[in-house]
């Protein structure tokens, strides 16, 4: 048996959705309400103590982290393989996933929250927000929500986010330029794992990433977004994060279009 | 062919010179002189162009990176595995290297630097530096070297390394309190990685880490530093970042205490 606790299926709650989804997984699907800070109370806890989504269960076995959860979902799982058989090829797919989660996650999320989490933020009492931070299990987590509460973002590390996405889309587009995906020639976890932070780059940086600058990569995330995985797996969003002024990036990427 | 291009075998240094000698793969080695910046010149950024080590170039394939690196040598090399077969285990393994890439390794290092590389810079002239930080290709490690060299790290920021570390301990305590390696009952790129770190730790730490307080952590020290593949590639050391005060940690560990 199959269960998923998982936010959004963006970043990194979306790569163990479209991997389950890939192999033909059957999973039992668990909404945390994490602008409501549901991953932080008792009940999620101790099923997660570190209070972050997602988390997967599989029979019985308790799995976190989203990078090192989608090499277990190939490995545990029959389905088609997600990662190429050639060493080459999985080191470049280790080596993207690592881009995915050191450089070009944290960055984009610096932005994301900046933008689109502190206004959700604004909208509650200082009372429930105090609460809020007081439940938060580790110290690196209560300071990313505390900065996001009290909008504590400064201009020079916004900015240096900017500019490593702007160096994300660079590399992303010379590689894509020389093959269909990330790992080489097989369609791997890499696709997985940068699709659900690189998407958000045509919305996040459109005089950056667009179809003119980076055709490759364009072309490659609506690859990416329109397969049926993929698309089954955004279909699931609540649209929690939709900014008022604009569909999402999701809908936009993994739609019809 | 094998060809390693490294400095120290310590940190990320000495992680794929461990897996390689525990395979039994036979390699040249390429001392790389950090302090002199040689992974900056033009020679080795046409090897690795982010002027970072190690490098593994192995029959003309260049592979960067110690973590996906220490996969690359499992796959791709015969000799005794070093990840285990049980799918739980090896999501253990990944999760605890990620453990030292992101969080025991990053702290670690802005103590090391801050302690031990600091005063070797100050022994350089100003117009030396200036010259080797122009030469840095990438702006993060711009900004890290600039750092060291003109030593700008904060207190807050140090402090909350020593915070981590603190937390480091207390994690690899309790792991190793249940199981003999990190990844559970097999020796694994877990032990490997995580020992590149943690072997500084009672070094850095001793009020925190030492045989009373963390029995499990130093014996699991000590054991990892007892075996020949260890030994060997700790044998490599150039003492190039000993100081002046005590014998480097890495000796104390690997040693024959």
């Amino acid at each position: 048996m199959v269960e998923l606790y998982h936010f959004e299926p963006n970043a990194n709650g979306g790569k163990p959705i479209m991997a389950l989804n890939e192999k033909g997984v059957p999973f039992t699907s668990h909404w945390v309400d994490l602008l409501n800070f549901q991953q932080h109370t008792p009940e999620y806890l101790a099923i997660n103590p570190k209070g972050q989504v997602p988390t997967l269960i599989h029979d019985g076995i308790v799995i976190t982290e989203s990078t090192p959860m989608g090499e277990y979902i190939d490995e545990a799982f029959a389905g088609p393989p997600l990662r190429p058989r050639d060493p080459l090829e999985r080191w470049r797919m280790r080596s993207w996933s690592r881009f995915a989660d050191e450089y070009l996650g944290p960055s984009l999320s610096m932005l994301g929250w900046s933008r689109g989490i502190v206004p959700l933020m604004r909208k509650k009492s200082p009372a429930e927000l105090e609460r809020a931070l007081q439940a938060i299990p580790t110290e690196e987590r209560r300071r990313a929500w505390s900065k996001t509460i009290h909008n504590t973002f400064t201009e020079p590390e916004l900015e240096e986010s900017r500019r490593r996405l702007t160096v994300s889309a660079d590399r992303l587009e010379a590689q894509l330029r020389q093959q269909p995906w990330l790992a080489g020639s097989t369609y791997s976890l890499a696709d997985i794992n940068v699709f659900n932070m690189a998407a958000a780059l045509p919305h996040f940086m459109p005089a950056i990433v667009n179809e003119k600058s980076t055709p490759h990569l364009l072309e490659w995330l609506l690859r990416v977004g329109s397969r049926p995985a993929i698309r089954a797996a955004l279909a699931l969003s609540r649209n929690s994060l939709r900014p008022p002024d604009s569909a999402p990036t999701a809908e936009v990427i993994g739609g019809a279009r």
